[in-house]
Order: structure tokens, then sequence, then C-alpha cells
């Protein structure tokens, strides 16, 4: 798998309407990927892929990632055990984002331990209008694992 | 709503594991955003907000974006219609990512007329290994309106 799977960028029609794989990376050569679950839909993670990252995904039908804090290729799970299946691989109408529906192996993506990235919810629109409201809630109770026993003492890859 | 509701970002610990709504914005100001579709899951785009365009959203309750290609606040749906009542609003372990849950009201996300953005599909893994494999699929077999009604002359936002 290379870089000649990639089209060139030609036109609008080309890049909207066209079976053309054409995807756009940034001016940092990445390109932004939503992960979700297969099953339950559920959005897991938001990352990133250069063009080497995204080849490898293509090729091995599991999801690689560019970590951009330890700019790094990132096969997700080969520390974790938590590897994503690629079930399912779309390109929005201009080709600069990338969607993968996966199974994930074990049932979690986040470095935290919970089920998803994104376990916290805010409050909008009316509801918003409380003084409290400000406030994120937690949506998992649970996590699904202890980030200490499966990283160790790998650094976080939060960045303030 | 102000900018009071941010608050600073203090610690990896305070970041991924307390209520503090402390959003990170990158070196341009803007924040990633999935949407997804309230009911069936499905990616509907993926798109940013400026600190403004975040602002706006929790106190409407509907989305307003950031658009890069014509650099203005983007109140989803005041052109087309399609208004994204936004149903939950979550943010990732990391906070550098907004997932929102909505209800579009017409039923379409897209520029280009389709529900998804994400209408096309490249195969993957074993799937991947024909030499036709490296075209795209569409997945949706039928636009949900025509963008000339709807936009009219309006200038394509897609970027090549």
């Amino acid at each position: 798998m290379n870089e000649d799977i990639f089209k060139a960028r030609e036109s609008i029609e080309q890049v909207e309407e066209s079976h053309d794989f054409a995807p756009k990376f940034d001016e940092k050569g990445l390109i932004p990927v939503v992960t979700t679950d297969y099953e339950s839909g559920e959005v897991l993670m938001q990352g990133y892929m250069n063009k080497e990252a995204l080849l490898q995904t293509i090729e091995l039908g599991e999801a690689v990632y560019y970590s951009r804090s330890r700019k790094v290729l990132w096969h997700k799970g080969k520390t974790s055990g938590l590897v994503q299946k690629v079930k399912e691989f779309r390109i929005d109408d201009d080709q600069d984002c990338v969607w993968l529906r996966v199974d994930v192996q074990g049932g979690a993506s986040c470095h935290v331990g919970y089920r998803s990235c994104f376990y916290r919810s805010l409050p909008v629109g009316d509801a918003a209008k409380d003084s409290s409201s400000s406030n994120l809630s937690f949506t998992e109770s649970e996590k699904v694992f202890d980030p200490k026993e499966v990283y160790g003492d790998a650094p976080n890859p939060t960045l303030l």
C-alpha cells in the first residue's frame, strides 16, 4: 500500500461527487479522524492521521493514528490491547476528515480508563441558564480499566 | 454567556477528572467538533468552533460553528433551514474536542445535499487488497435536497 492510492485534487466536483479517493492533509500533514463504536454508534475518540498512518490503517484494517503529543505513529491498542478493528471507513464531502466505525476489542478507547473519551457533558440552551450550569457532568460512572495497570508509568498524552 | 465559563487549565487531573469546563483551543483559536444525529448516531459532519461560536452554541442550544473557508461565525441552518438543535454537548478527556448530539430539522447536514457529509466509504484490510479497491463507494443513493435550490449561487465551501 503506497501513496499511489491518493488521487490528486483537481476539481470540487471530483472531490465531492466522484469515486476518487483524494484526501486533504492540513499544513501539518494531518487529517482529523472521528472514531465511533460500530455497534452503539458512540463517539469513542477523535484523533489524527498522517499519510503513513492512513496507509497503514487501510492496509491493516486496524486504526493507526499519528500522536501529536508523542510525535509518532500510534497503532491503537499495541500497548493496551484495545485494538480498533475497522468495520467501515468513510470520508467526508471535501475529503478532509475520516470517520472510522470500529469494533473495539476490550470495550474501551480512552487512556483515562473510560469506554469513550467523551465521558462528560455540559448543559446547553435553557439548561445552561442556571448559574451552576457551567460544570461538567459525568456520563460514565465507572472506568472500564485502571490506566496505571495498563499503561504503567508511560507519560500521560494530555497537554495543558 | 461570556468567557467566564471557561476555567483555566491547571493540571492534567483537573482537565481529565474534574467537573471544570476548561476547553483547549488550538493555535488558531479553534476546537474541533464532531456532530452526530441524536437518533441514528450517524456522524453528520466535523467542524470547528472558536470561543464565540462555542459560547453561542451553549447559549442558543443550536450548533454555531466557525467557518474556516469563509472566516465567519456560522449558525448552521440560517441559510438552509437545516438547524441543528443540540440535545447533548460532550467534551473529551483532554478537553480539546467537542461532540454534539443533534436533532436536525430537515434531516440533512451536508452542503452537497446528502444527509451526512460522510456519504462515501473506502474498503480497508482484506477488502483493500484488490487492485480496484482504492475507489470510493457511495453509501447514500439519493440527495435529501438540491443544493442549488437551497444555497443558490453562494460559493462552495470546499477548498482544493
